[in-house]
């Protein structure tokens, strides 16, 4: 504990400064190093928050010394402010507030106008010649106080409170509507009647004593640091409880003494757009309670230069020098008294994303920050409000003013869509194809809705979580989606879906705005980002606007410090062209069973599974061959120069067959064979746990034939495209081993057709052979893997619900509670489980480069594009992440935070 | 490698020994022994198997030595037999060998007869005064050296032999029927021909140098080692091909020189029972060919003793000596060449389990091995022999003769039943309530069917694994089971099953005979072993049978060595007796799940799913609790003095549910809901991946209404028999848990109702509170769970699906073929994966214990009673394992001999 527990301010001169947040708290800091900056501010002290601990530690009581401490630092206050605390003459009044390291706004208690008594109110009169304004301090003081010291409140939420109740009362008995039309002798009646009711009610005197006053107010600060509200905020934002708060005992200023008071808030940049402009309010003849209160409508802040010409100029000046002075926007509350302008508090202002971009590369390009700190300052994750389209903002706003919000479901798909209703997937692609809009609403979707939800602007699914796939393949196209909307009860028959008692039907507009998770009824307008319009629509004409600007600034500074690689999951040549645009490196994930549905493709494919022999499957494999062949050559051209991991077979060869009566009997008929035996085959592939079933490699080491179609296509595409001078990259990746042996079985498959290609092609093209690793056994025995394996990529989605025994589509019922309950910190779908997961992880790097040390190692989850978790396989070591298009970016800032965060 | 390659053994005097088998291969150094312990064998020399490896190393050649050492060694063998190799008077005969470290019986290749040709043969037929019999040698030698040396073999496996179509072609040609039809000089005319073959087909020239053919044949027989046969031999027995064999040479006798001549072979006791007894048979006047052949009746062993009673004797004493010498049961060979015995091999003989323990025990008795060496001869699992009821073995023979061995399955619960066939647990229960003896046939069992199962003899499945429910629960209860019968198709509807081409109606009897998986038509009288008829019918006239005394003089030895303790898995009172019977020293797994299906408590459990709430849930739960009280009475009172590890509620809510429409009608109406709102709660409770959903502690987390329900009628009754003076040891057990939140979550509940009913009784018990190890998360996060638990169980059932990434329901599918290609091992959920699941484990028990010094760990998945195993746990320091009630002697023995193993 430091020897010292008071800091005193003021005048230009202060004991603390702007470094001491852990001791003085934020405020405290700042308003010591505001002070230091020789900026006008109403001179106190600060009391630490050391001895905030120390109050909780000795069963609430202080260090001895602070007493001593205290009256010293008062005295120094009474001496800059010209007057006396306690004084009959000329009383300075204080304010006593709390203040933690980090803001914890209206958690905990304040009292303001400390000092007042039946004697020095007198003394306000004649200072101020103003008694109603005396009394009205006076009575605000005494009813602050009962409160937050004496604990005079309300017994409930429901309940009124005491002293509004008293107040009420003498409105109603004078005849009057507001609080100013009482007279300052109503004022002084109000303040007897508070004392008495703190009286009757608490039992305890209202203390007279100034002194016993601010013990008091400081006590009730300090206690307020352990109160319920605190206690849930500081758990809900992961604030432990030790750092305490520290105490802030100031000069009252007013800025209610007239028209040439006031007070106000501003930004020294606009927080919504990041432009460079003083941005805020004010209020003349007001006090600061009045401002947030919202009872009188505040004037922009430029008026005040037309008011108080003076005042305005002292006031930019002021806010230049602490924008320059901390670097940072800041957001400052001031008050005017008498004409002379008093700084109350500054600190960091929140923004939206895209000022956070914006000011962070206006700030370098100002010289006020480097690079390093630009890229720091902002969230990765905020990124997305650069590149989605939006909605008309004036337009949404009137529309949930009209009560046209539907409900709220999770923002799986960022941005803005408006669309016709439909409830399937060929109706999607059919009214596409007529030129509409539209927006898929389903249950939850699977692979057969993949060309439906290709077809729509905007999904909308009422179940499944942040990784169903609704949102895992809605993110990768980059469709705006919003899903598990719980409250929506979809029925296909009568083709509508119901909400909260509204019911919208097939073919009526609503609007989806997948970055809030809003669902809203009706058409909003809305216009893609310009960083869109310049990267994917490729109008030069854009390239100068802000948020491109901005955009392309922060790419160049995040790809100059990032050592991680950053790929794409994509499937088709489109997808690889738009992560491409984003800055993606290669293909990290290429899913090769998205290419089996569709016309004769899910026809072959069916085919293949009801064989009896291998020879009837090699049959069905050779019709795909030519199909997977084209789809290789199309992404090979596209992502020329570029490394391309493309994974075999994965799902469960039952995803593939129909599931209602009708599907069944036209494919039997299709196929020529019974329905009873279509329907044999069906049950005899149903598993109880798809997800550890026969999936995976498990079908390529029982049925090579099929891995054997895949490299042969693969591979002669590769071969093809080589040709005609493609620099192509082929990665074969193996999934779901558990055992070395299970790739050993498949390498075999793939070295042997890699030579049979080559032989025919009569030259050679580079490949690498590896696998997922997925399952927490693979992980486990990482060593033995990569004695074979040429690369690793962690498929964290799989190995998340291994790790943790938790199917991602069944895991809705509980996951929610578990986080909310705080048995989770996360839902490591979304973020990736360190202490688990990334310890399997971590031994797999390990052991895996040990007994390989040129193996590459990537991750191709969803994770890959999440910040925390791109941070971590930064720490890993990791050569690339791999996520969807959209998200690239994404990936790109975080690695470089990754390596700026790792410098600090 | 040794200086000497060439061992030479005969008259009373070998270069080797029986500790050499490394060297010389088993039967070479066997040999050698028998040589140097006087007993009178051909004399001869074995080529080390160090030679094998040089050839292999060396491009097919030798070391220069062996040239030189093979004719020194050669020549000691000319003077021993007085016969001269290559002698035109009196030849020397050779028979030439493999003799691998361990048997490989057949594998590789053998040439008798070696060192005729045109000219010895002529001193052969002098010698013995027996033309044909010269030149029979000389056609098999002929015969033999070119298939063996010279590659003259059948082109396919269709293909007839060519030298035997030479034969049989002689054989028309003379109109005989019978090789000894055939003259002597018919004989020498096949000599020419095999010979003239051999050089039409290889062309190649017999050799007529017997040193030639010496060459020949060791260079034959070492390539041998490499033959596909042998390759594939060696892959199944995990044989190192760096091993390589020995060869031995050795002096021909022969057992076919007339009446004073024969051979044999005989164990030392008997195989099948054990009985000290000489057990063996031979032939008169035959090779050993002929023994193994089968064409001729050979006689018992006993019976040489009245034809030739001096040669008897002396065989008797040989084997004697041998046994006594080796101190193992021996399996010999011999052949009597004109009234004088030669030992030809020696080897310990293999023997059923029941001979295994019974031998294993009267050797201790005898004086002649000790208690550790009886406790490694005997495989743990073959225990059941001495434990299971069993056929009457004439009647079996009778059936299987008949044609009624219907199909085999996978023998998943060992012994022996007869029963009526019934294809539902309804049914099984009503029948058995009759009296009768019943089989219950499913497609598969669930928890539904356990009242079914209890009341069966024996239980047949169509699907399912070795630890599917049937085999799991199976076991559990002690029941005969065979699961896994694919061939069987059942027909609930027609309640009759059909298995190759056979219909089995409702109503018929069939025998499952669950040690070899046989499904039998008809009925088969058992009896139940002598172990239960003392441990389970409690009659102590069967304590002086063989079988009891074997069984608890092993298991006394057992609990001498072991330090882990072995408990066992049961849920009723009724196993928890059975196992104390086997030696349990506790309750490893109490599911208290399977309490929750039957009657009043079935309507409870539903009444709680699907209550809206929690005071819903708690009302049923009332219900509930003096049932389950009164469960934990029964087991308490069992298990008195012994702790009792009781899992709280494990399985998904919709198990508990009905599938049919009528039943869920039935329930509607019973529960007085709607059959819609029945409808949408299973539907709602429906889970696409079961194993990895709302299961485990996610239940309890929750629903803490269930948890405190379950801990209050655990420490209810715990306090109740206390108070009778009962010893009571409860262990509460948290299931599946992933993070130690779930744990603290559920240890909050369980410390809460603990004090609730302490406070209740006035008393406290001591009690535990741990957790299931069966999630990787939770192993890898062992240190974190440790700080709460105070016993960890790996469930290694689920923790295997779980590292693996595979249902152990669904593996059917690929497993088989995995261990089948060598892609796996063994069955991870038969015997525990050491590699992968078993790292978790060791890192669970190792970080486990680090931040809990003090902590329990067992294990409580089916492998706790799989000898590999339970070696394994011993081997991480676990307190105990734990396992059905008919395991827990075997892991008693495995136990010791792990305690054992590990001081080798």
């Amino acid at each position: 504990m430091s020897q010292k527990h008071v800091f005193f301010f003021g005048d230009g001169k202060a004991e603390g400064n702007a470094e001491m947040k852990n001791l003085l708290g934020g405020k405290g800091a700042n308003l010591a190093e505001m002070t230091n900056l020789g900026i006008p501010v109403p001179a106190g002290f600060t009391i630490s928050t050391e001895v905030c601990t120390y109050y909780y530690k000795h069963d609430y009581t202080y260090p001895p010394e602070l007493e001593d401490e205290m009256k010293e630092a008062l005295r120094k206050v009474e001496q800059v402010m010209g007057a006396i605390f306690g004084d009959a003459e000329n009383p300075l009044l204080l304010s006593v507030r709390s203040g933690a390291r980090v803001s914890m706004p209206g958690m905990m208690d304040t009292v303001l106008n400390l000092g007042l008594n039946d004697v020095t109110v007198q003394g306000l009169i004649k200072k101020t010649d103003n008694p109603r304004f005396a009394y009205d301090s006076y009575r605000r003081f005494v009813a602050m106080y009962g409160d937050v010291v004496l604990g005079l409140k309300p017994e409930s939420e429901d309940d009124h409170d005491p002293f509004e109740e008293i107040l009420d009362a003498k409105k109603r008995a004078r005849g009057v509507q507001l609080d100013t039309d009482l007279s300052a002798e109503d004022l002084k009646e109000l303040v007897v009647e508070f004392k008495a009711a703190i009286k009757e009610h608490t039992g305890e005197e209202f203390p007279e004593d100034p002194m016993d006053q601010l013990w008091g107010a400081v006590g009730a600060v300090f206690s307020s640091w352990r109160n319920e509200r605190a206690n849930v905020y500081r758990r809900l934002n992961n604030i432990p409880e030790e750092w305490g708060t520290a105490v802030n005992v100031q000069s009252m200023v007013y800025g209610n003494m007239g028209n040439d008071s006031g007070t106000g808030v501003a930004f020294t940049r606009d927080p919504a757009t990041g432009e460079k402009v003083l941005y805020g309010e004010f209020l003349i003849n007001a006090q600061g309670e009045d401002v947030v209160a919202g009872i009188r409508t505040p004037q922009k802040i430029s008026h005040l230069k037309d008011i108080m010409p003076e005042v305005y100029r002292q006031f930019e000046e002021i806010a230049n020098r602490l924008e320059q002075h901390y670097r940072q926007m800041q957001d400052m509350e001031f008050t005017i008294q008498k004409g002379r302008l008093w700084m109350l508090q500054t600190r960091a202002g929140k923004r939206t994303g895209f000022a956070a971009f914006r000011i962070a590369v206006d700030m370098v390009e100002e010289g006020l920050i480097s690079k390093e700190e630009a890229l720091l300052r902002v969230e990765p994750d905020q990124l997305n409000q650069l590149l989605r389209p939006v909605f008309d903002a004036e337009q949404k706003r009137q529309a949930v003013a009209r009560g046209d919000l539907l409900t709220r479901g999770l923002n799986a798909g960022p941005g803005a869509a408006s669309g016709l209703v439909v409830f399937n997937a060929a109706d999607a692609v059919k009214w596409a194809q007529e030129g509409k809009d539209v927006i898929l609403v389903r249950l939850e979707t699977s692979p057969e809705d993949i060309k439906g939800m290709d077809a729509a602007v905007g999904i909308l699914t009422a179940r499944g979580g942040m990784t169903s796939h609704a949102a895992l393949v809605g993110r990768q196209m980059g469709k705006v989606c919003v899903v598990g909307a719980g409250e929506i009860s979809v029925d296909y028959k009568a083709r509508q879906f119901s909400v909260n008692g509204k019911v919208v039907k097939e073919g009526e507009w609503i609007s989806l705005d997948g970055s809030t998770g809003e669902v809203i009824k009706g058409k909003i307008n809305t216009q893609p980002s310009e960083v869109l319009q310049v990267l994917i629509e490729k109008r030069q004409d854009s390239e100068k606007g802000v948020a491109y600007h901005t955009y392309q600034q922060m790419m160049k500074w995040a790809d100059e410090f990032r050592r991680l690689g950053v790929r794409t999951n994509a499937d088709q040549p489109d997808q690889a062209a738009t992560a491409i645009a984003f800055g993606a490196q290669g293909i990290g994930l290429c899913r090769t069973e998205h290419m089996f549905f569709g016309g004769e493709r899910i026809d072959a494919v069916r085919e293949m599974i009801l064989a009896d022999d291998t020879e009837g499957r090699k049959k069905a494999l050779a019709k795909l061959l030519p199909m997977q062949r084209s789809d290789f050559i199309g992404i090979f051209r596209e992502m020329n120069g570029y490394p391309v991991t493309i994974r075999t077979l994965d799902p469960p060869l039952h995803e593939f067959l129909p599931h209602t009566e009708k599907e069944i009997e036209d494919l039997a008929a299709k196929m020529n064979v019974t329905v009873k035996k279509l329907h044999e085959t069906i049950e005899s592939l149903h598993e109880f746990n798809p997800m550890l079933g026969h999936r995976g490699c498990r079908l390529g080491v029982m049925y090579p034939e099929i891995t054997e179609m895949q490299v042969r296509a693969i591979l002669e595409a590769a071969c093809e495209v080589k040709k005609d001078g493609v620099d192509v990259q082929p990665e074969i990746m193996i999934p779901l081993i558990s055992h070395v042996n299970e790739l050993k079985a498949q390498e075999v498959v793939v070295r042997r057709v890699a030579a049979e290609v080559f032989e025919k092609y009569g030259f050679e093209v580079e490949y690498l052979v590896g696998t997922m690793i997925e399952i927490p056994r693979a992980a486990i025995t990482a060593a033995e893997v990569a004695e074979v394996a040429e690369f690793f990529s962690f498929g964290t989605n799989d190995l998340t619900q291994t790790t943790f025994g938790m199917s991602r589509d069944d895991s809705g019922v509980f996951l929610p509670f578990y986080v909310e309950h705080k048995i989770l910190e996360n839902d490591p779908f979304q973020s990736i489980d360190q202490k688990g997961v990334g310890k399997l992880m971590e031994w797999g790097v390990s052991e895996g480069r040990k007994s390989r040390p040129s193996l590459k190692v990537g991750i191709c989850g969803e994770h890959g594009g999440e910040p925390a978790s791109v941070e971590f396989c930064h720490r890993l070591n990791l050569d690339y992440v791999s996520c969807s298009p959209f998200r690239v970016p994404i990936a790109r800032l975080a690695a470089a935070q990754a390596v700026l965060k790792e410098k600090n």
